[in-house]
């Protein structure tokens, strides 16, 4: 863990953004609060992901709830009864549980993922790799299903678990949203909600948690639409893409630039809508702060058991290094699925563009030479389990039933028939990210030092407060002028007001949750009422008007430079 | 359940409200989805929720968010592992299990809540009530919890548990918020999140539900400040009140109205800051759309296990009533179950305005005349669980030890201490409202029917979409202009646009999901750049000129009257 995480921890803890839940009963692993200033921040990351994923595609994209809690069934067709597995290891004296994998990488430093739990007792074996606390010898390596288990109703035996994604949501809702939205693929179906994973050793800070929030969209296609043209990638002309791809990765090659639309057409991303999603991902992941980051394809073995390609979308943050996002093309596994398990018929009809004349071939049965019992029982027990055309075959091949020839019993005629469509299973494309991990890495990547103080440069729209208001000192006249100003900015703003303490504590204290910009009232204020505002990540103040308020910070939030807007004067307030 | 809940249901599964989750599987009794429709009107109602309670009270209410599985030992403290149960019965023949209370209210048409099992025992059988399925024998009603139950980590017996209220989570953070937040009393901690109870019936629609979100707020006050004053009433100084009290209820009486104050004044609500929020959850509710609405005191033996006094909410919506919020005074009860449990100080510290002078009186030992061991032993042994006053007295009775008065070796002096505050638990009173069935009864309240057709006649800010954009018919034309309108109001307004099927049928089902206004464009808006605005309730049209229509918009959302923005047009486009 890097020096800056525990920083970010510290911080994080002081100022309320999160903590570990639980903390009078001694904390338990994997669970966090996100206290006050984290929420604020929190509820902004995740109205921006609407903006990108949702709103700005909104004649595609819908919104939808389901619940935490599901029945055995759905994640038994979803395979996660069966597939949703870490292998875990036992010391056999002290009893404690390991990630086996996680264990070995440690020891051995060398990835182990997607091995096989006996290949990873041998490795176990292979290396002398003993308890990490005691020094007691490991079990063999087991595989330990990560879904949350409950009892639905007062009926014991009524199994369900906590969802471990909210796709699964979607894909049993899916038919209803497609029939009470637009009827047309593609179709998103967005959800942001509460996801649990029974993690063996949950990782510090937020990266890795027991219980956290998914903001994910299920992205609903038809397979045979592959026309590029039909996906909007223009919207994202200009953007490239650092990739690394499974081959480079074999080899420990380097992510490579690609333009959107090459590695859509060089098959690096087989699906042209999962190019459009991670293009989005690029924007949201942007406006986040993060310009460093990458996309990694998962190898086969590497990827979940749905997916037919993946990519993790690795962000570079403080010297860190994450998965910020997932990118899966689920094809059509999960509708199949649960098509299966179900008994339902989840499939979209696809109409021609005009009707399909198909001929088709019938059997014709001659029952009227066809009385005689056993003689049918003859010929039927022939044609069973054939084709038309096999039959068709064996008439031609002169085969004989009691020395007739099959064409007295039996004829293949050829007809014509007008199609009008056909059924299909939709495939899926989906990107996902964790809101709990995303807040984290946003504030590592916004942690700043300055002079020994802490600075939190987060985007302007993703700040806590837009604005803090401070009196100079406690006067009244200063505290009411400054209440008479946090008024009337209230209405546009989410305002800050604090009296108490130095203004040089107090500006600290702003810094430290990222508060743009502080609006400080002094006596100044009263001879010529202007104000003056402090720059968060400069320092730097200005005088204006307090009638220019507004407007200058109209400006400010816009971009505008600080001595654009007002005559620079020195740390007078310090 | 009345016909118009029947209509709401159906309402809702046709145009994407909610609907039954997991319906390919027969669905789940007690969990809903929430579809595309269902989630923008729930993050509305979740957005005014957030003013009124968080917004609004900016300088005392702080938003957090906890997780929603804790370990037991939290339930433990909470209560909920001893209390939170329903009375179940078992049919001994078929082995259906039902909620005894219901199952007894619905067979002898009186009220038990609140009755122990046995109790509840003896009416099944002095009415002989038997299985309303198959006619069998019941068992003897015992308690069932109603928790969801699950295991934390790879560890067998690490019980955790879904938790049935966001509450605790705010009482086992309380300690932080409070460190990190403005360390002053009276602070509100708010928090909008799931919820589990295992119920054992739940009802149609949203009203029972087994995973529901909850909005609610734990305010921290100190219970030695009863200062009518220092609560912000008069902030609602035209409130008034319906209130049914227990003792009414007991008489079987009806609600009476009073006003804000005079409720506090009369003791009628034992804490003025819960009246408070009574106040904002009143006019929270109106800002729904509901305005027939009283608050019905619960008897003691209907309060839940943590409660001082607890009002419901009542909302009487389209012919039916349910409870639409929850007030409770929860006194210091959680903070001190959870010391306890947790050995940690919850506690605050009380600063005296001035320091008080208090007198002390010490022990003094003469430890010269207490060398001799023997004797010192009986002297110890004569003090130990005595209080210094005690002593005192034994010294003035002259008590004696080996024949020598206790005054030759114990002396009692009076000494001035400093006091400068005390240590107290805070007391709490909470406002709960859940979500789904806010936004249940806020569906049900607007649903009207005009000439056999659905109108869902939302508050404007509470619709789905702001507005409806459509070209009369499906001609090039036409669609231009009107994606070119609905371009330029989407920056401000949420827009739904269609362009498929007739005018008449696009209007019906933008009525049904409560659109207040569309606007059409028709051949005359090529002519002469004018379209038609709809209004939803009243179904009447006006022309305007397009490049009035931001201005005539924002008039319309004011609630300036339809024929107020333009000319009166006739039905001419359906």
């Amino acid at each position: 863990m890097s020096e800056v995480i525990n920083k970010v921890l510290d911080l994080a803890k002081r100022r309320g953004i999160f903590w570990s839940s639980y903390e009078i009963y001694g904390g338990v692993a994997g669970f966090y609060d996100i206290g006050p200033i984290g929420v604020k921040i929190k509820n902004r990351i995740v109205e921006l992901w609407r903006k990108y994923f949702i709103r700005d595609n909104n004649d595609l994209v819908v919104e939808i709830e389901t619940p935490i809690i599901g029945p055995a069934k759905v994640f038994e067709a979803s395979g996660h009864v069966e597939s949703f597995t870490d292998p875990i290891v036992e010391c056999k004296n002290c009893k404690r549980v390991y990630r086996a994998d996680h264990l070995i990488e440690d020891t051995i430093k060398k990835s182990v993922e997607g091995l096989k739990p006996e290949d990873l007792t041998k490795i176990i074996r292979d290396n002398n790799i003993r308890c990490p606390s005691c020094g007691g010898e490991l079990s063999e390596v087991r595989l330990f299903n990560l879904l949350f288990t409950t009892n639905i109703g007062p009926y014991t035996g009524n199994l369900g678990f906590l969802r471990p994604e909210t796709a699964q949501g979607m894909f049993t809702a899916f038919k209803r949203v497609y029939e009470t939205s637009r009827q047309r693929l593609p179709i998103g179906i967005a959800q942001i909600g509460r996801v649990a994973r029974n993690e063996i050793s949950p990782r510090q800070g937020l990266i890795r948690m027991r219980e956290f929030t998914i903001m994910e969209v299920e992205f609903f296609i038809d397979p045979n639409d592959t026309d590029i043209n039909n996906v909007p990638l223009h919207r994202f002309q200009d953007i490239k893409f650092n990739i690394l791809t499974a081959v480079e990765k074999e080899k420990d090659g380097k992510p490579q630039e690609f333009k959107l639309e090459e590695a859509v057409r060089e098959k690096i991303i087989i699906q042209p809508w999962m190019a459009y999603w991670m293009a989005v991902a690029s924007n949201f992941v942007k406006a986040l702060g993060i310009n460093d980051f990458y996309f990694e394809e998962k190898l086969p073995y590497e990827r979940a058991h749905y997916s037919k390609q993946t990519f993790d979308q690795i962000a570079i943050v403080n010297g860190i290094k994450v998965e910020i996002s997932g990118h899966a093309y689920r094809g059509d596994y999960d509708l199949t699925r649960h098509m299966k398990f179900s008994g339902q018929d989840l499939t979209i009809f696809r109409k021609y563009d005009e009707p399909k004349i198909v001929k088709k071939k019938t059997l014709i049965i001659n029952n009227v030479k066809l009385k005689e019992k056993e003689l049918r029982k003859k010929v039927m027990e022939l044609i069973n389990n054939r084709s038309v055309e096999e039959v068709e075959q064996l008439i031609k091949n002169n085969v004989k039933i009691d020395d007739k020839p099959l064409s007295e019993f039996l004829s293949v005629v050829e007809r014509e028939e007008k199609i009008h469509g056909e059924h299909f299973i939709p495939h899926v494309v989906e990107p996902s990210f964790g809101v709990e991990r995303t807040l984290f890495l946003t504030v590592v990547n916004a942690y700043r030092e300055k002079e020994g103080r802490v600075i939190l440069s987060l985007p302007k729209y993703l700040a806590p407060y837009d604005i803090a208001v401070f009196p100079l000192l406690e006067k009244e006249e200063l505290i009411k002028k400054s209440i008479e100003i946090r008024d009337t900015l209230s209405d546009r703003y989410d305002v800050l007001y604090d009296e108490v303490g130095s203004i040089g504590r107090r500006y600290a204290r702003a810094d430290e949750i990222g508060v743009p910009f502080a609006i400080t009232v002094d006596p100044q204020t009263l001879v010529d009422n202007t104000v003056t505002i402090r720059d968060r990540d400069s320092w730097k103040q200005v005088r204006v008007k307090v009638n220019d308020l507004q407007i200058s910070l109209e400006k400010l939030f816009r971009g505008e430079a600080l001595n654009k807007i007002g005559i620079e004067v020195k740390d007078s307030n310090e």
